[in-house]
């Protein structure tokens, strides 16, 4: 009697492990190109008995954030975050109702603050992102995240998040990669959220930052945010930010504009099979079609070499199934 | 029958289940009270019963290199490796026989090489450190670290890592603990060996670093390396490094000397319970001996102050059974 219960318990145990490899790990991906490249991709460098096996510390895959894990329309979440602050904190800045870029940002002009380019969107970001300590930062990014949705579908900017991304995150960790985030986002603003959102610690977090200090505030030590840039990671900082954070080069690598470019070329010059990856944004109904003339995650270049070279293009229209979750 | 050699398999897990909890995971160590605050600090905070529990992802571990993990007289090694690089260059440099520092570092002339000062080093780290690919730059640490021994004891330097101190690591880490390297040493030369000697991937190990330029060489991205300081691992930077890299505050901070003070003054200030550690130099006969006036290593506020709040402090000589690996 033992022995048939120990039997049967046996039998459900190889069931269950087959039902399990029988599994779709990406089952919001159309069976189209992109998906069968990159399990296929997974399958030859994690087969211990494939020419293209790669030991699992080596497994190191690096995703961009904007327009790559999250969208990015009709601007970076980020600034919608520095224009909230401005409002948030205009009453103790009576100043701001007069002066720019503040008054504009104030007032929703995004056509005067477009016009104040790169130098006006710093003074912002410096306004809003500095002076404080990083714990006081996390905690006004966290509120944020919690009490704020996104102007055109009225979800939370966590919610906006790519489904069929969340699978290929999960699915490479379950074959031993560890994946990374390498964003031209704020460092500290993406760690907020990359562990519950993404399941990605703050450790495996890259991104743009400004400098800190140590300093001292009644009796306790404190990181203190200063206003001046430390790193901007974008374009050729892609490659020296993974350089400097994770000290190997990525055997796979994800992005979805020219800003990633660079990550991916890096990648692709590895010795062994790499795979690279662009999102391309073509769903106009269900997210955004946008990319050579977009302001915001121009995709251009990249784009060229990605079909010159048979880099995998996801056309998300076709290729997901979902955009994001708990959507048809 | 088949029933007596389930349970037989059965009774041995268990016994070996038994016998794997009482065996000493730190066998290098006297049974001393440095050695039992370091194992009560970890049942205390991995036990789930336990009122100081953490969650496995904020189990974070940093570790100073120089002194704490490795022995750093009669000067860093990494210095060695800087004057070995000068006299394998000489030939290509005929000036440098006649220009200091190169001079002094091409005849041993520490005395001149220590009057120059942070700027005398400084010009020879960039001489040897900078202006070659991240490639190059690493295959020469590692051919370096391969040809070489340390000139008092003739081992290898990668032999002079502390035992005790990798039983700590390993320790750790079964029980959940992610571990870094925090140096004031190049990130990029401890890495080529951190893996491999200590269990520590590159992406976890922080250090100094130059800055780094993308660019392209018979078709190839590389990652030149230029002569230009980035950042300085020590002191306030290692907390600011900490919080850049790791994203979290540490749970538990080994160092040995002043510039590891602010690292455990971080470590401290934290909310729950935390663990901090000072390897103090005791031993003339099997290592070195020294503290407050030694221009390496220098130790003396940070002893000051664990002494005032309890800290853990190793005294070498006592508490370590064996110093380096294979040395009784």
């Amino acid at each position: 009697m033992a022995l048939r219960i120990i039997s049967a318990l046996a039998l459900s145990l190889v069931l269950l492990g087959c039902k399990e490899q029988q599994t779709d790990a990406l089952p919001s991906w159309n069976n189209n190109t992109s998906k069968q490249q990159i399990i296929e991709f997974v399958e030859q460098t994690t087969n211990s008995d494939s020419e293209h096996y790669v030991p699992v510390s080596e497994r190191i895959a690096v995703f961009d954030n904007d327009g790559t894990l999250w969208a990015e329309q009709p601007m970076y979440f980020q600034l919608f975050f520095v224009l909230d602050q401005i409002k948030k904190q205009a009453s103790q800045h009576p100043e701001w109702k007069n002066t720019q870029p503040f008054k504009a940002a104030l007032e929703g002009d995004i056509a005067t603050l477009e016009k104040g380019g790169m130098k006006a969107v710093m003074t912002l970001l410096m306004a809003t992102h500095a002076g404080m300590s990083t714990e006081e930062f996390k905690l006004e990014v966290s509120n944020w995240l919690s009490n704020s949705v996104h102007p055109t579908t009225k979800r939370a900017y966590t919610d906006m998040i790519y489904q069929p991304m969340l699978e290929v995150l999960n699915y490479m960790r379950s074959k031993g990669f560890k994946t990374f985030i390498v964003s031209g986002g704020g460092i500290e603003f993406i760690r907020v959220f990359s562990e519950e959102v993404y399941g990605i610690p703050p450790e495996q977090v890259i991104g743009s930052s400004i400098k800190t200090g140590f300093s001292w505030q009644e009796g306790k030590p404190i990181i203190q945010r200063l206003p001046e840039i430390n790193f901007i990671d974008d374009k050729e900082g892609k490659p020296l930010a993974i350089n400097h954070h994770i000290g190997r080069r990525p055997i796979a690598a994800f992005g979805n504009s020219d800003g990633d470019h660079q990550m991916l070329q890096w990648t692709d010059a590895g010795k062994g099979l790499s795979l690279k990856v662009l999102v391309h944004h073509t769903d106009a109904q269900r997210e955004w079609a946008y990319d050579k003339t977009s302001s915001i995650g121009k995709l251009d270049k990249a784009l060229l070499e990605a079909q010159e070279k048979n880099w995998t293009v996801i056309n998300m229209k076709n290729d997901w199934r979902t955009v994001f979750p708990n959507i048809e």
